[in-house]
Order: structure tokens, then C-alpha cells, then sequence
């Protein structure tokens, strides 16, 4: 077909880097497949936001489905609460949780020792805690949960409770804004109950007999209001489907409007079952015009500081991508949502990699997927909020402006 | 160090052109400094404002340290003021003064015989004049001065006086939008009291005696308001400096809030001292964050359209840059602030070389600094407002949007 109808765009979390002693891990990574796709295709630079914007996982993998984050984003909490399973609905106001371990004011261990089975709290909060208005309370991955409030007069804007390190004093919700007032105090009211709920659950008493921290707080981060978006087939016309290990990816997915396809041994690690999640991917595109394809190794990779560990897990994407390469009738992108320089351990701005093969591509004299090579190709310097309507021309899908 | 803390910023000013016989000054010049920091480094082209957009020297630089100047700029006035040494005050009017020679309805000198001994004229003027505002007149560069009026109601929207052309009318200053009728009619008026004054001043009664022009009418232009900005530290966190000799580069440093170092001998021509210049600036990076240094005389020799001088000054600069070159813990960076091609003899909207060289940097395979090889190089094409963000990104100084 001389046309693509379906479009498969892969998502290299956090792989894009910058050189250290002359290469980064892309470039020094053994990635023949990759290398293929870009010789196919067409290569270029992209600011998920824009130059010199540091971007959240959260606000560029929204970038590259088409939402402007800039006009729609608010905190992280409604994208983590869809991804634990919370039915969330526009106009709440959603919230990360982390099960933590607090002594007097301070909190000692904000992950609770990384407590697991918190299956038996969650549901004795559901049942516990009653608040002027409605809530859902969910677990999330591991010591994670998601909170989701609803009803009239909520606000975002408010502070979080997790001081972000061990050691530090417990902070209590503030209104970052006056009409954000009561939403704080329906938060640290919440917060009260379920602490005098944790305090005496018997989960807790064991841990703390048998030496382990009890989770006896909760702490709150990353208020935003789920936002009122068109989902993605009202906004494209076509079905999507998205494959990723972590709450915030598949939740982004299921806000827009994608369906999560669970993938068994997908857990957002090195250690990952990458091999199924792209078996799933191009088994979903019988059934979808459009997957999202999440791979998170790489930026956990890089969060350690580790660049042995992320050009070898680069290496290891490459190899299971090799079904991806010449795809029929299907646009193949790769990209990555953010770099996240080993040097860094963080993300950094720096424009990512981004390559398109398949029907009607005009192929350009890249030979390789890398930040240095792209730069170099055919795309030129694109922004994020860009990729969508690329893509939808390529398969024939864009609307004509004027006439 | 794996990341650099520290930038050096080089504008050189107006050096960008367009080929003549092929080539252009940057392409002419012997330039192994520049060079080797293109090798080092990564390149691209900037439209310091937009592709298509003429920009001024003051507009540019704005634009260049991170303020867009479409939403805060309304005249070179407030700019020129401050390079003068008026301390500014955020809200007031100011103009830039030209001391001119009239007769009789004609302006017949607008730089009075490039007069240079202002003060005495200068000292009468702040005495003698009263108006119904506050007002500060203070002595700039030659013939030049600076005047900001001060006090409610006032409004930057009024005409020039400057007839910009010898021979022509003297023209009254008119308001270019009803509220700024009120600041025409002080202006008028200011200008009134100023010509009686001059007239019977002992210095022009003498230059006339000795066949000289008089400086006997000051001419206004552009009108503007102080802009209320963040400054550089509010804005960025950075301790910033400028190293200029125009009285427009340092006053646009000072309205940022950088600190300005005098470099005894910078003229802002080809004849400049620019060996301290740069000596000055290694220096100040010791004590500052980022540092500003502008060479003029690239710019000076391109409206005289020669490009021989042109490209002889380019040599010249290019060897007093030998030790910028690989500056330590530094992001070493050279622009220029627009295109003055030679055959235009004024500025152009080309896209102007731009180059960052340092730790972190993606490295490309330009290997000189010109107009065209920088087209092909790493950065792509990015906008002058974009250049700050990804210097702050590079030093990791960016907050991340989203998380």
C-alpha cells in the first residue's frame, strides 16, 4: 500500500542522552534494528515542549499524543489515579499517594519499607474515612495509591504533603490559591482520619512486632483536576490502544482515551518482559489504528546514574524490535518523551530523537538512530505537539485548512 | 566537570552576513579560534526574533538574554537612558536626545557638528528647564543624551522629533494614541524651553564665533517605557554581568539587572580594545554566572559597508578569543545579535551563526563558524528567546514542567 493506515509509535522513556567521552548510550548501544528503521525513514530532533523546557514524563507523553500540556495540565494526580484503575471523571481532583512510615513529625521512610501488600489498609480507609464530599481511594503499584475527590468547589492548587525526602518534617496541605482553601483542609482532614485508622490497623502492629516500618501516614503529591479533553478517537478518528508497565503511562492512555492492553512481566524496569510488551504491540494494530508502545527501562536506567546499564538495555530494545522493522502498512516512530542524561539523573531538555519509516516517508541519509544522527535528518527540529498531525497526514487522516 | 555552571555569552554584533562573490566575512575571515569552538561544540542558525524580522540591536539582545521583547519592549529610549547612566525607574518615559544644529525651520546638523562638549549645555538644561512632571536629562556617548520623564498618566506612544535626514523640517512630537497626548504636549514643551536656553548659551554664542554648528535643538526618538521585568537573578538565579561599549548593549544589561564592567578603551568600533574586553570577561566569570560581552565593531564596519574592515575585524577577534577557547566548568557561546550584510548596510532578518560550545554539548560535525556551515549543525534552527532556556538547561538550572 502506498499509503500507511495504521501507526505504531514507540516510546524510548528517558533514552535520549547526552555524550560522555564523545558518545552517548544510543550511539554506543548495538541497535542494528533501530539503525534499520532510521535508514528507511525519516529522522529529526524534537522538543517534547520546547527548547529548553525540562519536560515530565506526564506533560511529554501528553505532547506527543496531541494534547497541549500547556492549555490542559494541571498536576500528575488524575493520570496516576487513572492508571491505578480509578474511574476518574472530568472536573475531579485526583492526587499520588505513597504509603509512609511517620515518628512524631518526621517522616522516616516515605515508601513505608517499600510495603507491598496494602490491600487490607486501602479497603479499611474506603470503609474509615468519611469526608463532606465524595472520594475514591485506590492502590496503586507497590508502597502507591491514588486518591481521587469529587464534588463541587475543588480546587488543584494546593501543596503537597511529601516532603520528597527521608528525615524531613510532615507537612501539612496548603492552599497555593484562596479558592483552593477547602480542598486543603478536606485533604489533611482525610489525611487525619486515616492516620488514626493506620495508627491502630492490625497490619501495622505486626510490622512494627516483626521490625518493620508501619505505613501509619499517607503522604499527598501532584494535585491536578482530570482534565476535560476530547478523548482521542473524538479527536483523531482512530482506535488506540496503549502498552506500557506504569501507572502514569496507562493512565495518560485511559484519559485519552486509549485501552490499556496489559502485558504479563511488563514492570517498567531493566528487567522487564519487553519481548511480550512488542508482541502485544503489533498484535493490538489488528485491532487498532494506533498503539503506544511505552518501554521505561531506559530512563530508569539513567535516573541511577547507570551508562553501562542503559546502552546494554538499549541493545536489548533492539533486539525484540526486530518484528517492528518494515511494518505493513503501519507508520513505525520511534522516540523518547524526554532525555534523561546519565550525567543528569534527571530529565534535561535536551531535544529527543525522533524517526518515522513506513509508506510515503521521504526517506532522507540517516543510517542511525541516535541524538547526533537525527539532528542531521529530514524532520529537522520539530516540537512535540507537532508528531500528531505529522502522523495523522502520513495516513491520510488530516483535514484540509483553506481550499 | 560533567556539566558546566558558568556562561559566557559572545555577541558579535552585526557580523553575520550574506555571500558576496560567493562568500561571506565569516567565511573570509582566518578564524582558527572560532573554529575550534565550533568543533567542540554544537552549532545551528537563530532568528533572534522570527524568520523574516528585522531586528534591532536592542530587541536582539533582549531577546537573546530571554525576554521577548514583542511583550515588553515600546521604544530604545528606557535602554539608551540606563546605558547613560540614569537610573532608570520602572514606569517612567524615556527618549533618546540628539544635540542638532537648526536654522530656522530646518534641521541642518542632527549631531551638531559631532559635538562632544555637552555638559555645560547639559548642566543648564537641568536647571533651567520646569515642567509639570519629574524629568532627568543626563549627557550619553558625543552628541548624544538620554531624557526620562517621570510621573503619573505618562505615555511612550508619541512620534519622534528626529527628522532621521539632514535638511529636513523640524518636526513636533505628536501623540500616536489619545492617552499619549498629555506626554506630546510635555515634550513640546520640554523642547521650547530647551531651544531658549541653548540659544544664548556662552558655548554655542562661541561656536558660532568659530564657524561651528551650534547645538542649538535637541532631537527625540524612541520613546519607551522602563519596562517592569524580572531581573537576571529573579528570573534565572544567575549572577549576571555585561561587557559592552555601547551605551544601548549596557543599559539593556543594566534594565536586566546585570552588572556592568567598563573595559578602559572599548569604543564599539573596529579600533576597539577588545583584547581587555575579553580579559575582562574570563575575569568576571570568576565572580558571576553568566556574562554578556558585545563587539560592536563588526556591526560598525557593516553599515559602512566595507567589508574588507569587516572581515579584517573578524581576524582580529578572532585571535584576542584564543583563551575562551575550552574555558573550564564554562558553556562557551558566540552569536551575533542579527545579520548586517555589507551590501545592505543595515541589519537583515538572515538567521544569524550561533554556537555552544562545553561540557554536556552535543558536539556536531561543523567545524567553522559561519553562516553556512552553522545551517547544517546540531542546534538546527532555533529563535533567540529560545537560546537562555537551553543554556539554563545545560547548566541545570530548569525546572521541570510536569513531573
Amino acid at each position: 500500500m502506498d499509503i500507511a493506515n495504521k501507526v505504531l509509535l514507540i516510546i524510548l522513556d528517558g533514552a535520549s542522552d547526552r555524550p560522555v567521552n564523545g558518545k552517548t548510550p544510543l550511539q554506543l548501544a548495538n541497535t542494528p534494528n533501530l539503525d534499520k528503521i532510521a535508514s528507511m525513514g525519516i529522522s529529526g530532533i524534537m522538543d517534547t515542549i520546547a527548547p529548553g523546557v525540562r519536560p515530565g514524563s506526564d506533560v511529554a507523553h501528553l505532547a506527543l499524543l496531541g494534547y497541549d500540556p500547556r492549555e490542559m495540565y494541571t498536576g500528575r494526580g488524575p493520570f496516576e489515579a487513572a492508571g491505578a484503575g480509578i474511574p476518574v471523571k472530568k472536573g475531579g481532583v485526583a492526587f499520588r499517594c505513597n504509603f509512609a512510615t511517620r515518628r512524631n513529625n518526621v517522616i522516616v521512610d516515605r515508601r513505608a519499607g517499600r510495603i507491598r501488600e496494602t490491600n487490607e489498609l486501602i479497603k479499611a480507609i474506603q470503609e474509615g474515612v468519611h469526608l463532606d464530599v465524595g472520594f475514591v481511594f485506590e492502590k496503586s503499584a507497590g508502597h502507591r495509591a491514588a486518591l481521587v475527590l469529587r464534588g463541587d468547589g475543588l480546587d488543584p492548587n494546593v501543596s503537597d504533603s511529601d516532603p520528597k525526602h527521608d528525615g524531613e518534617a510532615v507537612r501539612s496541605i496548603r492552599a497555593l490559591k484562596p479558592e483552593a482553601e477547602r480542598t486543603a483542609r478536606i485533604i489533611n482532614e482525610f489525611t487525619k482520619q486515616v492516620e488514626s485508622i493506620l495508627e491502630r490497623h492490625p497490619l501495622n502492629v505486626e510490622r512494627v512486632k516483626a521490625g518493620k516500618p508501619p505505613a501509619n501516614t499517607i503522604l499527598m503529591r501532584g494535585a491536578g483536576t482530570v482534565p476535560d479533553i476530547k478523548t482521542f478517537s473524538e479527536k483523531y478518528g482512530l482506535k488506540g490502544a496503549v502498552i506500557a508497565a506504569t501507572a502514569l503511562v496507562i493512565g495518560i492512555g485511559r484519559i485519552c482515551g486509549l485501552n490499556y492492553i496489559e502485558t504479563k512481566g511488563a514492570t517498567g524496569g531493566t528487567d522487564s518482559n519487553i519481548n511480550s510488551k512488542v508482541k502485544n504491540a503489533i498484535d493490538a494494530l489488528k485491532k487498532h489504528d494506533f498503539v503506544l508502545l511505552n518501554i521505561k527501562g531506559t530512563d530508569e536506567a539513567s535516573h541511577d546514574g547507570d551508562a553501562e546499564k542503559k546502552t546494554g538495555f538499549i541493545s536489548k530494545i533492539d533486539e525484540v524490535l526486530a518484528p517492528v522493522v518494515g511494518l505493513k502498512d503501519t507508520l513505525v516512530v520511534v522516540t523518547a518523551d524526554h532525555s534523561t542524561p546519565v550525567v543528569v539523573r534527571d530529565h534535561s531538555a535536551d531535544p529527543v530523537p525522533v524517526m518515522i519509516a513506513g509508506p510515503g516517508v521521504r526517506a532522507d541519509d540517516v543510517r542511525a538512530y541516535d541524538e547526533i544522527s537525527a539532528a542531521t535528518g529530514g524532520l529537522n527540529r520539530i516540537r512535540g505537539v507537532d508528531l500528531m498531525p505529522i502522523l495523522m497526514d502520513l495516513i491520510n487522516r488530516t483535514e484540509k485548512f483553506g481550499a
